[in-house]
């Protein structure tokens, strides 16, 4: 069976470790109504999160923390989402996603129907801080 | 202000720790059309996953683990589904969401549209196993 995770990076790559890679989501509409959406994407192709040894489950939820801190330190969201689905592609990853009062979909998950308009032009402007700016930060934050 | 999950249990109550709870979600919708859904509901009000000490962080997600393993040993799940959100309760928990490709809403988020009709009388009865008897392995699993 192909997997997509398995064949491709998933998205830009922003870290890459000997067990996983944080991508961040920058095609489509998911990028443009949230466009600090990141993902841990395991690079072994397992699908569940308890198929990982106790310390790659540690590593794997130690490295979900540190993309969150940088999320909160640097973006201020109203709330961050974390969430590993896989119901279409059943390789391990997790959703890290900066949530906003003002985005097209809060208070609702990114998965249901809009609340309101997109921001024109797309989402990205309205962040406190350039995107690369926060990619550098989780890159440092998970190198360290 | 006032917090729901400060406030009540939050659910079926399937095993206290000092730390933390597990519910089984027992009321409306969710319920009917996904029966396995529990949550991991921290006893303290924290919103955020890194809000937690990591040896905190490590037990919540050893425990979100455990209730995976018990649902993928005991219903044969097509895939399991985590996510923290949060938006419209910020006080931490976790859903915990066994999901079978004959539910009404796979292989979309629970939160998405659904995808076919519900399953008549509801999809419990569809389980591989009684959910008292998931709840009782819960129990046993965490307690270990």
């Amino acid at each position: 069976m192909s997997c997509v995770l398995c064949d491709s990076d998933g998205g830009l790559i922003v870290v890459r470790t000997e067990k996983f890679r944080v991508i961040r989501v920058v095609d489509g509409e998911e990028a443009r109504r949230f466009p600090a959406f990141y993902r841990l994407i395991w690079n072994d192709h397992v699908a569940e999160f308890s198929d990982l040894s106790v310390a790659d489950r540690h590593a794997c939820m130690d490295a979900v923390a540190e993309i969150e801190r940088v999320l909160r330190s640097l973006l201020h969201p109203t709330k961050v989402n974390l969430a590993a689905l896989g119901n279409v592609v059943p390789h391990l990853h997790w959703h890290v996603i900066a949530r906003f009062d003002w985005d097209s979909h809060f208070p609702a998950p990114v998965w249901a129907a809009a609340q309101r308009d997109e921001v024109p032009g797309g989402a990205a402007a309205r962040l406190a801080q350039p995107l690369v700016a926060v990619d550098a930060a989780i890159l440092q934050a998970i190198s360290r």
